[in-house]
């Protein structure tokens, strides 16, 4: 029996979006401990005897703590051999991930990454909103909502000023104030949309313009787990057009 | 027969990074046209009596223009059916994905997306360095190195000044130009590596930091199809200390 240690990108939410060799090391697990973004359903893929264990987080649940988690992976892995860590979306888009594959490492045990679908590309696209596209955006910028310190990540800041496609993980618990950042800048117009479970079954969307977004979120009760999509390319999306017209006719 | 259209991400080089979902889609292919960025190991999930036809493209291979694709699938889905595009990485980063999705959907053809794994994450991953990390970095700006104009996107005279780590895909021709910006913004020192064949059996990597990667790439004949990352996380791969002291040694 060798420890070892296999991060897993589980996708954004369909369980359809996981890759093939994410699904083989599934098959090849003595224990996956799992995310709240990551489907339940791919824990089918492990074998029967597998142990499969929930490690949060999501706020307001109870969950471990990264280090917690940390020390979970190495004594797991010493106890039992092959960990799968299996992550929503991508396990280095703010997946905590190096810092699993870092300690496991520490410890002598091999590890290996199996990279995913992440949301901050594939959300927007279930919408129809593509990240890029030619002659209107040339780059695309993803920030993470939810800081160390629990401010705005400073990045955004500069953002806000960019040609880039802006998308926020993380971030419906600050979308007032990213808003607003926008808007003290001069760029309350720009199109943005709010994806609540992209890709998912339930998934839920609100298109309209930066400052038209705070309101539309209370009144159609979106929540979290949420991509915050902000730039150019949303008015791509089909509902784009319709709305712009219903807020203008709203606000007259 | 309905004519139809699925453009799938076929993932970032590996042949095992396409997603569930894209081979239950190339399993119902009627037609497979295929990019050069795509593995073409994938064209054994179609069924046998599939049409599978290579649309490049690559600077210097021959190749179909984009209006010629855009007529091709619209074309081939009213003769054949089901046409699945298989694109490198995900079909909405940089891959015109969306033109030929908006375009085979003004005739009224059905269309569907699959996203895939983006090499902007996995190939930094493939080497160990995480786009992002709690304490480094707050978020990644993935930047195209080749727009219609032939000139550097604006965005990256934006992306020099951020905390991001900056990701360019497509952009080894303009890799010089680029560290020029760097350095002349007094960044030259950031961490900096170029992956050629990123996830592949050939994958080969430089790192280093900006103002020394120009001459490690002539001296080491890095080609494209290649990823430039621009970042403190690039610090975390775990030749970065080794080829800075080689720097320092060769300079004294």
């Amino acid at each position: 029996m060798q420890p070892r240690l296999t991060l897993v990108g589980a996708g954004p939410g369909d369980g359809e979006l996981i890759t093939l060799k994410g699904i083989r090391a599934l098959r090849q697990a003595d224990v996956v401990l799992y995310d709240d973004l990551a489907n339940a359903s791919l824990l089918e893929f492990a074998p029967a005897g597998a142990l499969t264990t929930y490690v949060g987080k999501r706020a307001g649940k109870a969950s471990l703590t990264q280090p917690e988690i940390n020390a979970l992976i190495v004594r797991l892995a010493m106890e039992r051999g092959h960990i799968v860590r299996l992550k929503g979306g991508d396990p280095y888009v703010f997946g905590r991930g190096f810092e699993e594959y870092n300690h496991a490492r520490q410890y002598g045990i091999h590890c290996e990454i199996v990279p995913g679908v992440s949301s901050s590309i594939a959300v927007p696209a279930s919408q129809g909103i593509p990240v890029t596209c030619r002659g209107i955006s040339e780059s695309f910028w993803v920030i993470t909502g939810t800081t160390r310190t629990g401010e705005l990540s400073g990045d955004l800041r500069l953002a806000v000023q960019s040609k880039a496609t802006v998308v926020v993980l993380m971030g419906l618990n600050k979308v007032e104030e990213i808003c607003a950042l926008y808007c003290q800048a001069g760029r309350g117009h720009l199109p943005m949309a709010v994806v609540q479970n992209g890709t998912r079954a339930d998934e839920q969307c609100v298109v309209g313009q930066v400052w038209t977004i705070p309101q539309m979120i209370a009144e159609q009760g979106v929540g979290a787990p949420a991509v915050l999509i902000i730039g150019e390319v949303v008015a791509l999306h089909p509902a784009y057009l319709a709305e712009c017209l219903r807020s203008v006719s709203v606000a007259c």
